[in-house]
């Protein structure tokens, strides 16, 4: 994992993450398994919500941990189910010790040096102090109020956006919210990495003034209007390195 | 102010956003003043974000401080523009201090008993600590990404909704996200007082399954389904008090 992070120029976190995820995608298919259960909790819900609101997620990230989410390619796919995302840590632990059952305790949870740890064990508290009351349970109603408008916005999404190109007269007729989606999954279509706020905005310049015909993206590509149409074109430099 | 909050039972930020609020539209009432700018700046923005979000609001609140709203009744509206909000309060510090133009401040702004002065003097300092990075560009991004989706989702609520009982059929056909904000919407025009998270789930449950046919609502009011409708059924002690 160590290394991974270091070849891909991410956080030992993100890189632990992938490894992960890549071992289920492996197990499941090799050993034909349809459903994958995670044992994440209430708590993991309210630290990824402040974990991605203090990234500067968009509401894609704020809805946090999804309790069914469906992955895999064209020739398999299998279902990560999360029957526990209700339940509070404190209930789990509760639950084991009344029945005198053991559980294995990651190291790894109390180091400060990671994000997470901090926001759980640091920021939570310090949080409850400014508002003098619990707000984990508020924030755990907060992601699962975005996680279902995401859901549904996304849902609009898909009607929205099926072509290589962007008709600049449909985009104009969505709403901002819709403008914003549309583009952001476009771009990651087209290999983007790292979609953001102000990227979109740059690329939603092209609808919004005739002033402006043509917006640079990463990696030496751009975004271009003509004909009525916002085109893609690609750079020298592969958009995804490696 | 102090005694607005006493006798309505709110904190005494509450008490003064109600009466300058009230101000705001007497003023524009009697002088026939069309629109009343307010000097909302990009920090505050932020600082909503965090405080709804740490009161549990759901997106309804998080989308924070819209630059343009209307407000009044039947015969009369006057609109609120913000035209600061994406402008930071040191950017204008800057500004004034370069034109050597002085600039009123509230002494209140630095009084630590109120939420929204921790949030600024302490909870965001924390939380920038915590992720070893500038935060609040990040919370304004969401703030302003949220923002547009409330909107749009609102306006998809008026569609839905327009009647004095809800239709369990047009209901059950709606996305969850919809189906919260037709509940929550509806329950305030009836006057419910502090419409949440727990409560709307309650009448949800009314459509989810055929077991429960009544539910209890604040001051002895209650919604139950009878012939493929909600209906609202009044207290006994009105909903509002006062």
């Amino acid at each position: 994992v160590a290394r991974c992070a270091r070849e891909n120029g991410t956080g030992l976190e993100e890189a632990a993450r992938t490894a992960r995820h890549a071992f289920y995608a492996r197990t499941a298919h090799e050993s034909r398994i349809a459903h994958v259960v995670l044992g994440h909790q209430a708590d993991d819900q309210v630290e990824t919500l402040l974990f991605r609101l203090l990234r500067g997620a968009g509401s894609r990230g704020l809805g946090s941990i999804a309790p069914r989410s469906t992955r895999g390619g064209n020739d398999f796919t299998y279902t990560l189910l999360r029957p526990l995302l209700g339940v509070w840590r404190e209930e789990i632990l509760g639950f084991l010790s009344a029945r005198q059952l053991s559980f294995l305790h990651d190291a790894s949870n109390t180091d400060l040096r990671f994000t997470r740890n901090r926001i759980r064990h640091v920021l939570l508290p310090e949080l409850e102090k400014a508002v003098s009351r619990p707000v984990r349970e508020s924030l755990w109603r907060t992601a699962e109020v975005l996680r279902a408008e995401d859901e549904f916005l996304a849902s609009l999404e898909n009607d929205a956006v099926r072509e290589e190109w962007l008709c600049v007269k449909s985009l104009r007729a969505l709403h901002l919210a819709l403008q914003r989606r549309v583009v952001a999954r476009w771009l990651r279509a087209r290999g983007v990495p790292d979609v953001g706020f102000e990227l979109v905005e740059r690329v939603l310049e092209l609808i919004r003034t005739v002033r402006i015909a043509k917006v640079n993206l990463p990696g030496a590509a751009h975004a271009i209007r003509r004909r009525g149409r916002i085109a893609w074109i690609p750079g020298n430099a592969p958009a995804h390195p490696g």
